[in-house]
């Protein structure tokens, strides 16, 4: 089983790295979660799109290669990051070609708020529809307050949290074998 | 008055551009429409906004002008599009210098589904709850079949449409006034 | 594989009973699509819960023997019409009763507006990731202009519509074969 | 000034009316903030609605003479209750007489969940746009961990949410009179 990990921050110390880094870690035996950075992944750009960008093509091949896809975003202003969304531009693109369709998907949000990026969640789930991803539902992981539960590298340090992380996967590889 | 037009696409024939270049045409005498180009704005990444890029600060500088905004957002998997999220993310940075903050606010999409882009207008309009943007609601402008009303170089022909832009214009012109 | 239909509306000759109707009599032969008619359903209060209204009992008892959901909801207000959240509600209580858990689901909307419904059918998902939910995401049936596809009874008339449902209808009994 | 207050509970005890409560004893001398029970209004079905029965008049009547409308609303299931979203749908009929139109609105949300209610609040919101309401956006209250601030009889006994309250109302205030 090969889950395919994204984060929707370009930081490097993202808590959101540090939830995909936990969830590698801590995942079972035989589930290999790779993470994607998405830093060379350039705007969307209809008019670049023949060619796609080299950067691109590869995503594309990870994310068509990969069983299911664990998405972590911060919450920027009510909803997902820029950079997450625009890698899920990319990905359902050139028409015709989209990469996501029927992946079983899981999301998780961490934030230094105390609603812990919950709006996040809501928003990238709307695109689920359109791109035909199956997510799964519960658990819900929301990680509020980060700053208590991160170090300043931005690993995960929290236990329990790390345990609601590891839940989570297990929940997505049970639905993804279901799905199959 | 003067409002700062911007488009969620980069497209070169963008329908969304020419919504905007429509409604910078068809604006009343004291209404001025100025359509800011989002190509050079950066996948925002925090760790580099300090200084932030260039392009950046003229781009917070253009909406700190601004009287009003106006959105005209692609659809892309049933949410706006990364370029647009993307450039709204950093106008609402650094930390405690949002520049969207207390902006009269309206929202158009065009595009070539049936649907007309509303999906995008609505997960546009979540963002504003946190921005504290003020969005005229009524009336709703959507543009649906564009193929059929824009010619190929992303020029809106078709009158109607021009007609509804320019109302939604005025009304934001008469909120906009309202509120300061 | 028993289906339960729910329709959003009371009214005698709603658009969205005529769908379940219509879903019902496109179907295959060992898929059975009952339909359940809100009216006796009381507004919800939690202070009337112990013990549940006569019709609430009788309504989760039919959520629980079906093997999947399918909601049939009008949009009144950009939203799901509180008919059918009030409905969803009740099947979640009380608390730790949720009749809902783990069915799978689709959503259809028919409208006489040009967009067909489609903002109800997006409130209507958000609803099934508390409710653990799983909704099939395609084909996506947004019935647009209802006034020229129904009889006035609210008989379903348009044959492409009516195999766009089945086709719904057969993607949500694969997807719930394979979930069991 | 009056403000409308509606609770989306029917729950004796409930937060929201606890919210309102405190709302109206927590507002300036020349603001009247005037709660309605919902108890009374009955399922929206469109087979009914002429004549209007009696306390849906009354609601709507009650709705026309508010310069503004303070919804506290609970959070089930991921959006508001089926009980607020009902009086909004009966509020906007018959057709063409949408007694939302254009009044100034604020939303707040008390819930016994870490979470506070949020997602409620942006399910309102959405029906905003259809309504042509008003909205403030900022400052949003949620008011989460209810138990622990409210006494049985649902009466708020935190000092500091009182305050949070008594800000949004003064907020709405200043907006309304901009907008007259």
């Amino acid at each position: 089983m090969k889950i395919l990990g994204i984060a929707g921050s370009l930081r490097k110390g993202s808590y959101n790295k540090g939830v995909l880094r936990a969830a590698a870690e801590g995942s079972a035996e035989d589930v290999q979660i790779e993470l994607f950075d998405l830093a060379k992944i350039p705007l969307f750009n209809q008019d670049i799109e023949d060619p796609l960008p080299e950067p691109v093509k590869e995503f594309k091949q990870k994310v068509t290669e990969a069983d299911a896809i664990y998405f972590a975003t911060p919450e920027y202003n009510n909803s997902m990051s820029g950079v997450i969304k625009n890698a899920i531009d990319w990905g359902s693109r050139p028409m015709g070609d989209n990469s996501w369709d029927s992946k079983p998907v899981a999301v998780v949000s961490a934030s230094p708020s105390r609603l812990g990026g919950i709006k996040a969640q809501l928003a990238l789930r709307q695109a689920f529809v359109f791109l035909n991803m199956h997510d799964i539902k519960q658990p819900e992981v929301v990680i509020a307050n980060a700053m208590e539960l991160f170090d300043e590298q931005g690993n995960l340090k929290d236990e329990d949290t790390k345990k609601r992380i590891a839940t989570q996967v297990e929940a997505l590889v049970e639905f993804a074998k279901k799905l199959t």
